[in-house]
C-alpha cells in the first residue's frame, strides 16, 4: 500500500473552510457565449462564490439582457470593463475577483485594468496573444501580489491531481515518455472564426486554443517543464489561413521524450484530450472524456483502474476535492468547481494576510499562462522553420 | 434519421428562462450529512436557485454552525422545521420551496408542515415510511395544487431522458424485457444504521434505499408501470435485521417480463445502477457510473453509442438540458441540476398561474414517490410469503 | 503478491508433452453444421489432434461430400455411427476418441456405441435429453474407465481458469453472491427449430441450450454445486411452444445466493454470457465477449484488470494454457483448443496406464454433463409449479 | 444501408473450397522459438494445411527433438534449409510452401533457396535486412511467378479488412489524417538480443520489428502509400546501441498527413498497436488488443461499434473469413488462419493454373515486404539526419 493509497489528508493539507461567499464579476459571457457560463457554473458548484457583476457585452442592450439572465443587479451590469473595475473597486461589497472570458486579445488589457484596481484575476487561456503581454502580467502580478489564476480547466479534475501526485511520489519511476493528444472536429469546416484573426486570437489557431491545454496538462501531471519542440503545422480540414492541426515531437526537462498532437479537424472526435505517461516501472493513462478513471499499468502486474472517490487508491491531493463518493460520477463542472475552490482559498488567504502551505494549492497561475504563450510562439517558430527544434522553456531571466 | 436524431426543440418544448433566482430552504443537511449538500449543489449548478434558509439540525449549536457553513443569514437558521415553515411563509422574501433531506420517517410530517403553509416541496426518496403516509401526501398535493418533486436523481440524467424518449418513439419496438440492477458494497459490514431501524427507515433496508431508485428508473425509461413482483430478501453481508440484498422477478403493464436485483453487500461495487431494456427490434443499456453513454443495439446493425451533447443522435427532451457540449462530460451534479431546473420551472409557472405543456417537464412527483412506497410494501409482503407473486401497481382508487 | 501472481507451474502441474498426434472421429458436422467445425478447429489448434474419420451425415451423398470437405479418407467416411464405432475400433490406426456434435437426442446412443467399443468420448452439451440417460452414461463411464469429456466450451478460457483458481485460493474471501446471465437474440423470431422438438432437444429450449452453459460456468468458477432453484419460464420473442427466456433465483452449497438469467430473445445481444461473483472481500467479473480480461474488484482498492498472458497476475492453472503472450489476444477457438488439450492428455494417460495429478486437468466430465441434466429437469419442474423452490443437486446415490 | 452492410459475398468474391490439405514446411521454429508455432497454429486453424517438414534448427539434436514435438516424420526433419529445399522439391509429396520464421538475416537466402526449387514462400517480416535483398526477392518472384506471402499478421484480422473496405467505399470520405502507434514494453530492460545485432536484425531495432507492422497496417487500411517521413530515434529504456523508440511525422499519397509512433520500452503496455484514420466525414479506430471491434465515428451521429460476425454491418471482404458468429470472439490465431487461408487459395490456384479475381485475395506480398524495407531505410536515414523529411515511397523503377 503506497502513500497515495491512504487518502487521508494531514491537517495542513486539508482545505480551509470559507468564511464567506466570495463575489465574482465576469468580463465577457454575453448571450450566446460559451465559456462565460462554464466559469459561472464552476464558481456556483464550488459553493464558495456568487456572481454579482459583469461586463458581459460592450453593447448596452445585450449587456442588460445578459445581465438579467445572470440575475445581476441593474447597477452592476457594465458595458465597459474599465468602468466596472473602478466601480467595483470603490464598492464596499465590490467583487473579490474578475473572471475574464473574452476573446484572447482583450485578456491582457482587462487583466491589467482589474489588477490596477487591486482586484484578483481569473483568466481563461491562452493567457494573451503574445508572450510579451503575458510577461507583462507576470511582472504586474509579482509587483502587486494579487492572485492570478488561469483556467486550464482539465487540471481541476481530481484524477489529474491523482496522476500528478502518483508521479511525484514515484509510482511509475522516472518518467521516460510523455504523449499527449487533443482531437476535436468542430473546425473541420470552419473558414471564419475570431480565432483565425491574428489580432483577436494570436499567431496560431488550434495550437493556441487546445495545444495550450495539452501542453499544460503534460507539464502539470509530470511535474516537468517542456524544454524544446519541433512542430509541423497543417490544415487538414477546410482551407483556412492558420493551422487546424499540429504534430510535435517534444522534450521535457531531463531529456524526457514525448509527442504532442492536436487537431480541430479530426472528424468523428469530440473533446479527445488524452495523456499517457510511461516511466521506468509503469505508466498512467487519462482521458478527458472519461475523467473519473486513471489507468495505472505496472510492469508484470494487472492493470489498475483507479476511480475517483475516497478510498480506492486515491491520494490526499485528489481526495480533498471529493464532492461525490466513488461510483457517483463527477465531471467537467466539478473540475471547474475545483479550480474555483482553489482560487477562493488563495484569495481569502491573501485578503486575510495568511500564508498557506506551499503544497496546498496547485491551480494554474499567470506564470503557467506565460509558459503557454512561450509554447505557442515556439511552435509557430518551429513550424515556420521546417519543423526545426526550438526551445520552449520560459527562461526566468525573461520575466525579471 | 429518426425523430430522436433531430435534437431541435420545437418552441413549445424549450425550457422557459427564469425570471428570478428562486429561494430554497433545506430541511436536514447538518454537518456530516451526505445528501443535503448534494441537493444544494444541484440547485446551485442549475443557476436557478439560491439556498437561503435551513432547519439543518434540531441541535442549536450544530444548526448554527451548519448554517454558517451554508452562508445562511442568522435569522434563517432554524432548529425546528415547523418554526421554519411558519416563519418563511410569513416573510416577503420567504423560500419558494423546501428540500427535505432528512431520514425517511420525518419526510411526511415535514412535507405536510410546509405544504400547509403553501410552500412547494422537494423531497428525497423513499417518500415516506408507509404507503398510507405517501397517499396522504398525494391527496394533500391534489388539494393544494402545490408542486411536489421527488429526487429520484438518476432520472435527471440527459441520457436517461434520451432513453425514455427513444423507447416512447419506438426505437426498439414494443418492450419485451426489462432488467435493472443496483449493486453497492457499503453495507457489507454494516450492523447499525438508521436505515435498519424500522421507525426511522421503514419496513425494508436496501429495497427502500436503492430498490426504489431501480424501480423508478425502470418504469420511467420504459413508460410502463410495474404491476407485480416476487421477491426474495437476503442478508449476504454481515448479519443484520433486514435484507441487504433482494432479487425479484417482475411484471410490467402489458405482461412485460423483467428482473430487479439490488444489493448493498456486493463487495467491490460502488454505485452500480444499470438498466437494460430489450424490445422487438433492439435494446438499450445505461449505466449510472458512465452516465454520458447510452448503448443502442439494433438487430442486425452495429451497436450505437449515443453520447450526450447536441447532435450525435440526441433528441429534444435530452437536448434541452445540455450544459456542456458533446465530449465535455456531465455527471451526477448535472443530473441533480436538471431536476432542480424542472422544479424551478414548475414552481415559477404555478406561482404565475401559467400552465405548461404537459410534455415539458418529467420530474418525479409525489405520485411517483407513492408508487415507490407501494413497491416497497409489495416486495416486503412477497418476501415474507415465500416469494409469492404480489401486486405492486398503485390503484388510483386508493388515492381518491 | 499472492500465489496466483506467480505464474510458475510447479513441475507436477505442467502439462505433459504429447507423444503422438491423436486421431479424432466426428459424429455430426455435415455440411451446414455449426458446432462440428468448431470442435475440429479446437482440436486442430491444440496441435494434439488430427481429424481422420466421421459419420457426418446419415445421407450418403452429404456424408461423402462433407467428408471430402474435411479431407477424410474415403473409407473413413461413414453414414452410420454404429458402423463407424465398430470399424474404427477394429483398425490399428483407429480413432482415439469420437466427438459427438449431433442434436441432443442422439448423444446418448452414440456415446454408448463408442464406449462399448472402448473408444473415449467427447460430447457436446447438453449431455442427453433426460437425466436418466445421463446417469446411464455416468455409470457406463465408471464401469469402463474411459475418458468422457463434455464441451462446456467456455470453461476452456484461460481467464475462466484464472477466476476459478483465484476463488479457490481465497482472493475474494468466501463467496456470497453469484450472478450469471446469458443473453442471445437469435431465437427472437424462431418458431421452428429442432431444439423446439422435445424428442430431439429435450424438455426445454433455452434452458437446455445455454442455461446449461450458465449453470456450469457458475459452478465451475466458484467451485460450488448449485443446490436449489426457482425458475420462471417465459416466451418473450415470437410465440413458441417452449421457453425462450428463463429467470431463476438459485442457491449454491453453503447457502450462497444467486441469480441465473437466460434468453435467446434479447434483441440486440449476441453471445452475452457474463459471470459476476461477490465474496467477502471483493468480486470477480468475466464476460465471454471480451474473454481476455478478468475484472477483480477488492474492497477499498483500485479495480484490477487481469489480462491473459504470462505475468500480469495470472496463476499456474491458466498460465499453462498460454498460446500467445499478454496483449496478443486469444479467443473462443483457443478455449476449445484448451479443452482438446486436456482431453488429449487424459486420453494419452489412460492409454498408457498413467495416473495424472488430480489437480492437473479440469475439463468437464460426464458427471458435469449429468449435473446439467439435473439442472434442466429441476428448472422445468419449478417453472411448471409456479416457480417453487426445487432441488437441483445431483445426489450421488442416484448414480450408484 | 451502405454496401458494406450487406455481408453477402457475390459468387466471384467467395473463397473457393480447397481440394486437398496443403503441406507446409517450416524454416526456424526450434524449441523455445516464438513465432514458428504461431505460423503453425494459424496454418492448422485454417483447416487447409498440415505441417510435414522442417529445418527447425541447424543443431541436429535440437532439430530432431523439435521435429518430434511437431510430429514430423524422421526423414523430414532437416538441419539445413538447402537440403530441405532440394529434398522436398524432389518428393512426390513434397511441401507446397515453406514458412520462414528465422531471424531476419536468413530470410533472403532461405527464400531464394526454396524459390529456386520452385517452392512457394511465406516469410515473416521484416522481409530482409536490406532493401537491396528485398528487391532481389521481388525480382525473383516476378521471374518465377511463385506465390510469396509476408506475414504482416494483423492484416489478417476480419475487422482490419472491414476497415479497409469501408475506407475504399468512402465510409469516411477522403482520408485526411492517419495515426498509427505500436507500444510494447518487453525491451525496456533488454541490452542484448539478436535484433540489436545489425548483421542478424538489420539497421534498426524497434522500427524494423514493429514499425514495419505499423507502416503496413496504415497503408493497408487506407489504401495509400506512405511517401515521406521524418523520424526521431530514441532510447527510452535501458541503454542499447539502437533505437527502442521512434516518433515519426509521415505523409501518404495525396499529401495526407499522419504520425507513426513505436516503442518497445513503454512500460505497462503489451501489444498496443492502434490505428486511427480521420476522413472528411468521419473516422475509424482499431486496436489490436481488442480486435473484434471497429469504432466508426461519423460527424453528427452516434458512434458505431462494428463487431465481427455476419450481419451487424460487416462487408463481404471481412465476412468471408468468419469462423465464429458475432459475439463468439475470434482473435490473433484466427488472423493468422485468415492469412494462411489466402496463401492456400493463391497456391492452389497457381498450381492449377487458375487466375483468381484480383479483388479476391489481399494477403501481403513480397512487394509489401520490400516497401517495409524502404520504410526502415528511410526512417534510419532521416533519424541520422536530424529528422529531415525523407522519401519512403518504393519507386517501381527500382524493382525493374
Amino acid at each position: 500500500m503506497n502513500a497515495w493509497h491512504k487518502g487521508e489528508a494531514a491537517d495542513e493539507l486539508a482545505f480551509p473552510k470559507p468564511k464567506r461567499r466570495l463575489r465574482l464579476g465576469i468580463a465577457g459571457g454575453g448571450q450566446g457565449a460559451f465559456i462565460g457560463p462554464v466559469h459561472a457554473n464552476g464558481a456556483r458548484l464550488s459553493g464558495r462564490w456568487e456572481v454579482v457583476a459583469g461586463a458581459l457585452s460592450s453593447r448596452p442592450e445585450i449587456a442588460r439582457q445578459s445581465g438579467r439572465d445572470w440575475f445581476l443587479a441593474e447597477d452592476r451590469i457594465y458595458t465597459d470593463y474599465r468602468v466596472m473595475a473602478a466601480a467595483e473597486a470603490a464598492r464596499a461589497d465590490g467583487i473579490d475577483a474578475v473572471a475574464i472570458t473574452t476573446p484572447n486579445a482583450s485578456h491582457h488589457p482587462i487583466a491589467r485594468a482589474f489588477m490596477e484596481h487591486g482586484i484578483d484575476v481569473i483568466s481563461d487561456k491562452p493567457l494573451t496573444v503574445t508572450l510579451e503581454e503575458a510577461l507583462d502580467l507576470v511582472r504586474l502580478q509579482r509587483e502587486t501580489g494579487l492572485v492570478f489564476g488561469v483556467t486550464y480547466s482539465f487540471s481541476g479534475h481530481a484524477m489529474v491531481r491523482q496522476a500528478r501526485q502518483m508521479i511525484a511520489q514515484g509510482a511509475i519511476g522516472a518518467v521516460r515518455q510523455v504523449h499527449v493528444e487533443y482531437f476535436q472536429e468542430w473546425a473541420m469546416d470552419v473558414a471564419d472564426a475570431w480565432r483565425l484573426d491574428s489580432a483577436k486570437g494570436g499567431p496560431t489557431f488550434t495550437t493556441g486554443d487546445i495545444g495550450t491545454h495539452a501542453h499544460h496538462l503534460a507539464c502539470f501531471v509530470t511535474g516537468l517543464e517542456m524544454t524544446a519542440l519541433r512542430a509541423d503545422f497543417l490544415v487538414t480540414g477546410s482551407p483556412k489561413p492558420k493551422e487546424d492541426t499540429a504534430f510535435m515531437h517534444v522534450r521535457f526537462a531531463g531529456d524526457v521524450a514525448g509527442t504532442l498532437m492536436v487537431s480541430q479537424a479530426a472528424a468523428g472526435t469530440q473533446c479527445g484530450l488524452r495523456l499517457r505517461v510511461f516511466g521506468e516501472t509503469g505508466g498512467l493513462e487519462w482521458d478527458q472524456e472519461n475523467p473519473e478513471y486513471l489507468r495505472f499499468n505496472q510492469v508484470g502486474m494487472p492493470a489498475q483502474i483507479i476511480s475517483r472517490g475516497l478510498g480506492g487508491g486515491m491520494g490526499v491531493e485528489a481526495s480533498r476535492f471529493v464532492r461525490m463518493p466513488r461510483g457517483h460520477p463527477e465531471a467537467l463542472s466539478d473540475a471547474w468547481a475545483n479550480l474555483y475552490t482553489e482560487f477562493a482559498i488563495a484569495i481569502e488567504a491573501r485578503r486575510d494576510g495568511r500564508t498557506l502551505p506551499e503544497a496546498l494549492l496547485r491551480y494554474p497561475t499567470v506564470l503557467d499562462g506565460a509558459k503557454g504563450m512561450k509554447f505557442i510562439e515556439a511552435a509557430a517558430h518551429s513550424a515556420a522553420h521546417g519543423g526545426s527544434w526550438t526551445d520552449c522553456l520560459l527562461e526566468y531571466s525573461a520575466i525579471r
